[in-house]
């Protein structure tokens, strides 16, 4: 993806808030979301800039918007922008980029029309970004996999297909919840390894997972399959995820067909999905396997993959407990990881995804599996930071964590930053843990 | 659930083949899909009658529904149906009951404006019956179970996990299909155990899997569960599943997170939904455990339950190969089981997948698990009945199968029967096999 207008990190904007550093939505970002405002129930496609938000239904009414674009502005979830693939992308994003750029929409009537489109971000509600029909999740970390492996399987910690397959399976889509949901500490079946039986109760195991997923453009029809060369073009763009999930549930209930309940009581989401154009400027190269690894096969080898799949992203976990907040004490820190770790590409998740004919539709979502780097500080969920408790974890106010307490509230960020580009941001995704139901 | 008239095997239709002993759709049914007809391209709801189509959207037209359910029997899918309850459910049965009885609508004007609304099913087209916004698939049969895990886990067949947890994980929404729809082989990666590397190619091992599979009824929010006591009332009526499996793709990639391309190319559906009220008749106890397994935790035991749980239900695969097909001969049997032979009841299964608070919506679909018997002809899939090829298959016609063929079609037949009760029909579940894709 070639640089353009659009990425220049000169460029300024008339929304003044957007020209702050540490802003996660300058002109060079536009991440596309689904908000509700003000009187109008209904909710409308929105445009993060700065503070506030561009309304792209106001500015379809206006004529601002491309024409073939328009139609898919005026709905009430992104999957239609997310089938027009990338011509339709790279036009709206162009457009918007003019009408909220100082530069090309100066102080004039054109200006007056795209003010009038501007929402404050504090008084939104938003809500997920498209209608998922299919979730599927990976396991794209090998260092996740193989801390993970290490703990249930000592003796077999990486299993033999994992350089081969990029391994996923289906999640739920219902329970995909909007950042600031609350979590319900979910119950199930828990055995303990020295306990004859199981026992159904509150999981005492929860935790977060760190991962970033990708928008599904177009899609394919069934029965065909994506070339990883062409599968670039399918990437719509990304949000961060947590997937939260029951560890004792887990350990349980996992062999043989995979996770369930331990995950689908709920997944949370950024609400401003950042496009894979506005990501362009951050591009890496892919994962260099250690001497020894297998090369990918054919179907999911692609010298431009090599070059540029990666992404120079970094991703980071941090907690505000319920006695740090009645403290008034900031969230703290816990994990600072990047995606370039990643063993496998997103390109590489869907070519492989579609490989067997398998249909994607716009608005299907992959996730990337927990993001994990090599160094301790960079593991993305609490069962490889405290190492399944055995090594709690200490908040500077003294509190300890093997798992997650009810109260406290798990917040991740995403943000990309590089020397001749302008850094942009996910946003947070965040999510309080409540009680088990009575 | 109580028999009423609806349930009266005494009674029959004016529609007369629908009083022909073989049928799958007496007045005694009244399974509800999804079709298009004639000159009219949008979806319409209908229910089976004999060979005959009543067409719900032009009986609705008419003032002849009852007025809850008009709007729901207006609509192109159906999920609002779904949605209504058992009330609703209840009352358009008893109403269509009377609408298509000989005795409750005899020769007049209302039998005028009944006649109206038939269409003959030869030449109409069947869709999916709902919007599935997630699929389920259970393990259930601890046949299957042990049949399976026999030969991928010699030593340690049934995982301990097998009779406390109602296994089950998430299937691809995306890629179910109505029956009808031909399946196209699946590429995969393909590692023979004493093969150094995995090589990518066309399955060699496709296989089918009977199964039976319930859609959801009105659901339950995020956060909350339905006690077992009250599960059955969630579930709306079931169809015939075929989960075409790739078993080689499977054994490779199966660990340690499930299924996933071996499962997700497709997946079919008969397009009849029959409801649960209309197997109140065949309702049976559930399956009985044997001497030392342990009873089922508090929230998966209900008194009830235990002694109409079981649905006694046959359900049969049939094959015709391209071959016997030239050769005008009929499809053969391979299969027959009974659904009463399930370690878990479809209740259980619907309130374990919201125990952990996992919210279920209309439309939702609920696989079985493949349904095999103790006996080797009760074996659901080609996996156990050729005990992985070992014991390949002999056709009447001298062809052999190990696995399915290209050309080969796949026919499930589901149908209960007993005495004191009109026989009922689940229809059809038809799969041709077509060769991978260039």
């Amino acid at each position: 993806m070639t640089l353009n207008q659009t990425h220049d990190p000169a460029r300024r904007s008339w929304v003044t808030d957007a020209n702050d550093e540490a802003t996660d939505f300058p002109l060079q970002n536009l991440p596309y979301g689904v908000f509700r405002s003000g009187p109008v129930a209904t909710p409308r496609l929105g445009v993060a800039i700065g503070q506030s938000i561009f309304d792209l239904a106001a500015a379809a009414q206006f004529g601002l918007l491309p024409e073939s674009t328009t139609d898919a502005c005026r709905q009430t979830s992104l999957n239609d922008l997310m089938a027009l693939g990338a011509p339709g992308w790279s036009a709206l994003r162009s457009r918007l980029s003019e009408l909220l750029g100082a530069d090309t929409c100066p102080v004039g009537p054109l200006r007056l029309r795209a003010e009038s489109c501007l929402t404050p971000m504090a008084g939104a509600t938003m809500f997920l970004p498209a209608h998922i029909g299919d979730y599927t999740d990976f396991y794209a970390s090998i260092f996740h996999a193989t801390n993970v492996g290490t703990m249930l399987r000592p003796d077999n910690p990486l299993l033999p297909n994992y350089k081969w397959v990029p391994i996923g399976y289906h999640g739920r889509s219902s329970s995909i919840v909007v950042s600031g949901t609350p979590v319900r500490r979910p119950c199930g079946q828990l055995k303990p390894a020295d306990a004859p039986a199981p026992v159904f109760g509150p999981c005492k195991n929860l935790d977060y997972e760190l991962e970033l997923a990708a928008f599904v453009g177009p899609g394919n029809p069934l029965g065909t399959s994506v070339p990883i060369a062409q599968a670039a073009q399918q990437l719509f763009g990304v949000v961060l995820l947590n997937d939260w999930s029951a560890r004792d549930m887990q350990t349980w209930e996992y062999q043989p067909l995979g996770p369930f309940l331990a995950k689908n009581f709920a997944s949370t989401i950024s609400p401003w999905v950042v496009t894979m154009e506005a990501l362009a400027p951050f591009r890496a190269p892919a994962f260099v396997r250690p001497a020894g690894d297998p090369a990918p096969l054919p179907y999911l080898a692609d010298a431009a993959d090599q070059l540029s799949g990666g992404l120079d992203l970094t991703l980071e976990v941090w907690i505000a407990t319920a006695q740090m907040r009645a403290a008034g004490a900031a969230a703290v820190r816990l994990t600072s990881g990047n995606f370039q770790t990643m063993y496998w590409t997103l390109t590489q998740l869907l070519a492989h995804h579609t490989s067997n004919g398998c249909n994607l539709r716009p608005g299907d979502l992959l996730g990337s599996g927990t993001v994990s780097g090599p160094a301790k500080d960079a593991r993305g969920c609490l069962l490889e930071l405290t190492w399944r408790g055995a090594e709690p974890l200490k908040l500077p106010n003294g509190e300890e964590r093997k798992f997650l307490a009810d109260g406290d509230e798990v917040i991740l960020h995403g943000y990309a930053e590089r020397a001749g580009a302008r850094r942009i941001g996910l946003g947070e995704c965040r999510g309080l843990v409540l009680p088990t139901a009575d």
